[in-house]
């Protein structure tokens, strides 16, 4: 480790001031080496006070997407535990692909501040510009995925959620399965994909993208998109975010390996914004639309179509009545 | 295109011979340049006749895994035409996974003389020494998947069934799904995975390994695999073999297209040798045993048990008495 992350380290540890000479002794370099260091991560954007007598005090951290920032008190047992980050990536999901065929362990993180061609599902774009968004992917491998990887995207939902309400107070939803909404605006999409033998998950990755700061959408976007920042009227740290999604997540895989249970359901059920309206879907090639009554312990959807019947919806094309520019 | 490879594209067209003069006319070199490179395909391997005042003639290839030698006469649309030959990799199936990964094109098809780090179903692993055995992967885009890509596994497995039997002229036989067995030895494994989102398949690599000319294995896989070689008294050449499988596997995956047709379904059939037999499988941490009765029109395996139930099973794990060591 560079003797600049021992300082932050040690800094962080501390949570108070920290002597210059306690430093250069932990460290084994003079204390003109110190002070250097200091300015140095103060030129990265650490708010670092010093104090005759007393040292230096960490007061402040840049939100930087670094495996440093993401990893200091992050807790999780696997997942981002092994952070690799990007200022720049054609896809995160296609760079977890390739990092998970040459071995990347478990848990693993990718994060890039833009992304090249970041792609929604069904092959779709998604815009996915620098510095205001999280954009991101978790490789999930067998070991850690629910034995239904189908369930893993409703988990994923779930924990984006629950994150997003608690760090930036935004009153978010769930478009079932895995869209998450503020109002009747996206601000962020899951894309899960796995590789897989015919009968066995080799592993998944999971694909997070979150309008963060984003201040303004182009034409065409405008009506269907919108950000932490526009719903909730302020920033939001995007090092805390990642870190509480990665807490959340990891929590529900554990609790949720063997199969959905009712405290998942319920918990689901209460943040999705799908259940009780309108929604189109297609059926062997006929639209169909009905009303949205249930989630079922496989994580489908059951609709009620007008005659009565009850059709299952087990994956994403499903369009709701007033969210989401429909 | 080298010289060489045109001289021997034009031996190949005519069948017959082809003067020195007219090659070197064709090609733009010398006539010494063309008794050259003749002389080193004949050092490839290659059999090339020369006769006074009439040129020369190829009468006979090298059994080389070579793309110039695989695409000869050919004659598929997309499988196979474009080909990545290697003397040595990991796994056929990681590199194809990998290559997809960057935009190899739909049809690709990967060649080992021998993998380091060859792979098996749940896995275990797969011996592929240098040589001797034809180890394989093609990669099937979307749009050239059936609509179930489950099906991919059982079109396979009937297309290399088929092209062994007419090949090599050796009584192979298909363990459903898709093991390929001559007698109660297996001469062949299938080993298919996929890239694909929750409902979307974006691609899928299909790996296939056959022992062709394997003179003996070692103690302990002695009882349970067999090469070509062993089972008709004869050696067989790996490239007809192999343009032989990918010629009938491209015409199943297209007659297949929507759904395993009644003649498809009659043809597996009719190879199954797991059908009538005792067969045993697990079912919820359970181990079964009955009589293998039917393949439904989905590809799955129907079983009557002792009580006269009837359980249908849809992935790999099924032993069958007499059959493969059992």
């Amino acid at each position: 480790m560079a003797a600049k992350e021992e300082i932050l380290r040690a800094l962080r540890e501390s949570g108070g001031f920290v002597s210059g000479e306690e430093l250069s002794a932990r460290l084994h370099v003079s204390r003109t080496a110190v002070w250097k260091d200091v300015n140095s991560l103060r030129e990265e954007g650490y708010g670092i006070d010093s104090a005759t007598n007393r040292g230096y005090r960490l007061v402040s951290c840049p939100d930087r997407l670094s495996p440093e920032e993401i990893g200091a008190g992050l807790g999780t047992e696997f997942l981002g535990r092994k952070a690799f980050c990007y200022a720049s990536i054609d896809s995160t999901n296609e760079e977890a692909k390739r990092r998970a065929l040459a071995g990347a362990p478990n848990g693993s993180l990718f994060v890039a501040e833009r992304q090249t061609g970041g792609r929604g599902r069904l092959g779709r774009t998604w815009d996915s510009p620098a510095g205001t968004g999280l954009w991101f992917t978790v490789l999930l491998r067998a070991g850690s995925l629910p034995l239904r990887p189908t369930a893993t995207t409703l988990l994923a939902g779930l924990a984006v959620c629950g994150a997003v309400r608690s760090v930036s107070g935004c009153d978010a939803a769930i478009k079932w399965p895995n869209d998450i909404v503020a109002g009747t605006r996206k601000v962020c999409g899951i894309l899960a994909e796995m590789s897989a033998e015919i009968d066995r998950v080799e592993f998944m990755v999971v694909g997070i993208g979150i309008n963060v700061n984003t201040a303004s959408f182009p034409e065409g976007l405008r009506e269907k998109a919108t950000s932490l920042l526009l719903a909730s009227g302020k920033p939001v740290r995007r090092v805390a975010l990642l870190q509480e999604i990665l807490r959340r997540f990891e929590a529900l895989l554990k609790a949720n390996a063997a199969a959905l249970t009712p405290e998942f359901l319920k918990e689901y059920t209460r943040r999705c914004v799908t259940l009780g309206r309108r929604v189109g879907f297609r059926r062997g090639g006929r639209k169909l639309s009905g009303t949205a009554e249930k989630i079922t312990p496989r994580g489908e959807l059951v609709v009620r179509l007008p005659d009565g019947r009850r059709e299952t919806v087990f994956s994403g094309e499903v369009s709701v009545q007033g969210i989401y520019g429909e």
